[in-house]
């Protein structure tokens, strides 16, 4: 039995989260939950930490799985996302993008991996005030970080039988960050002559995208890339609702996450969609080495919504966040 | 009879101006062309700069038209595109987005335009090696520029009979940077209470967009946003040979642009599509209160396109650019 920390999250996280354990339970996975609740607190010297206890199951268990987390309203306070990522240095955010059968949208064939790099960029939160009314935020690219994503995106390549990596950027004007990211790319390229190795704009890669994205596989980019493609090719499946998240650090250490909001509105109401944290745990259970269970719960959870008879509200469906649960289960225990 | 500074650009440039040139003479719209090369050449201090009698004539017109450019090898060379914009403080990039009748995409109701700010961001140039492999990029947001896009984006809305302005940001990110640009957004809107304001995160903007872009109307966001939004907004409606561009500047001073590349593997073979740049000297026509000539070219053009019979190959047809731009110099003419 492994420990997998939960952090429920917010607004229609615990709902969500109650699916996935059911799901687990159904289909008989060998993990021990261990719940957390995460809320900033600020730490000595007035930084924002999250709380001890959630800090030390995640360094025991080194996996977590994680629901949407309200961004507090309080001035200076940190996006909770954020502050996870950067506590355990989860500097990987990865989110493949598949189409999924059944499930109508503008595109059919989407199948492709979106590799953002989750610790620097336009995400260093340095910025100034140079003059009044003149500010400047400062894009941070190093050597180490664009080494470390590239290289964990062409293993991710290796490992997931997909054929080709394709480098994001806009060299053309940052000649220097984007040079220094694209550079590195170049260079972790070379160790891996089984993967073909692309370089695009970001532009590009955007009108593209939207004309064929069945020409793309795995993308590798800095953050704030990542941020807006990752979006962009959730869109292409049918949203946040449906698609799952992974945040990956060095040693194994990694949180899955759905990276839709808190749905107040319907929170409490057994009305939310659980996908996209179901399928965010079956990337948790691969992670993990349990390939048959990740494969059993994925096979029920896309044959329920290929089934469209038990289908969530925002799925186009009248089911109950409860009913979309228990087929999915019954279709787990069919499986055995 | 106004003048317009003509420049034709590289690889299918003259070919694609020809054609525009055609349809103005059927036209019979009242402009003469100053036809101008622009290659950057060093000044004085070895600064890049566009030829003098280009600069001249840019002067004197105020209003350009300018076929694709390409990007020069040399090490330190500015691209073309840039530097124009830049010596003529070409503020504002405007590209309407308009689904075109008859050329098949996955979208059909597209009717949007994206306001990028044009001369600052994160195209400010301006990066340090902080130490060896640390490289920083600087995202530069003004006061003075970003009240200034805001308000030619909801001018732009007013005049153009469009009913609202979504600011693109990431303030939640760069919150001092993007804070500014979208603080000068909203005091901007208070001026225009019959514009319906909006703000949305880029992230958000790009997901929905994919999903549903009837929702959009105008969009105003900074340079980079911009540079992404508009080529995924071109990719929704068949790319950047379909899609128009202006850049405006203050007084009055504008050049609209094809911002596809020079397609140079086809260049001299009359194979080119040039409905970009026609429909950049459309919206030029506009912008210099020719607006009968302008709805007529513009009406020649995508009948043209809807009624199959002469397109080039890139939109699915077998004609050359000659026979395309005959059958709309012949359309311009019935229409008289
Ligand atoms: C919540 C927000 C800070 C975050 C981001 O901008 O990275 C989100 O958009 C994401 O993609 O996980
Ligand atoms: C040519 C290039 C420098 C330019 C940009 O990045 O702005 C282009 O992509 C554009 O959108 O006009």
């Amino acid at each position: 039995m492994q420990t997998v920390t939960l952090i429920p999250g917010d607004g229609i996280g615990p709902e969500i989260s109650a699916a996935v354990i059911k799901i687990f339970e159904a289909a008989k996975v060998p993990v021990k939950w261990e719940e957390r609740n995460v809320t900033a607190i600020k730490g000595p010297g007035g930084r924002w930490m999250i709380p001890p206890d959630a800090k030390e199951s995640m360094d025991r268990s080194k996996i977590g799985l994680k629901g949407p987390l309200k961004t507090p309203i309080a001035a200076g306070h940190p996006s909770m996302n954020l502050l996870l990522r950067k506590t355990f240095d989860l500097y990987a955010n990865v989110r493949p993008c598949i189409s999924i059968e059944g499930y109508k949208t503008p595109y059919t064939d989407v199948d492709l991996v979106t590799i953002r790099e989750n610790t620097e960029g336009e995400y260093s939160g340095i910025e100034h005030v140079i003059v009044d009314g003149v500010v400047q935020s400062i894009k941070l690219i190093t050597e180490k970080a664009s080494k470390r994503i590239a290289e964990y995106a062409f293993e991710y390549a290796r490992n997931n039988q997909r054929n080709s990596v394709t480098a994001v950027h806009k060299a053309n004007i940052m000649r220097m960050s984007d040079g220094l990211f694209l550079r590195k790319c170049r260079e972790v390229a070379e160790n891996f002559k089984d993967i073909k190795f692309t370089e695009m704009y970001l532009d590009t890669v955007c009108l593209n995208m939207v004309q064929d994205p069945t020409q793309f596989d795995v993308l590798v980019m800095p953050n704030l890339y990542g941020d807006i493609l990752s979006d962009l090719c959730a869109g292409l499946i049918g949203g946040l609702g449906v698609t799952p998240s992974g945040n990956i650090g060095a040693n194994g250490v990694a949180i899955f996450e759905s990276v839709h909001g808190t749905a107040p509105d319907i929170a409490g109401l057994d009305l939310a969609n659980p996908t996209a944290l179901l399928l965010s745990a079956v990337m948790m259970l691969r992670h993990m080495g349990l390939h048959p269970h990740a494969d059993k719960i994925q096979t029920a959870c896309f044959d329920t919504i290929r089934d469209k008879k038990f289908l969530t509200k925002d799925l186009g469906g009248n089911a109950k966040c409860s009913e979309f649960t228990s087929e999915i289960c019954r279709r787990v225990q069919d499986l055995d």
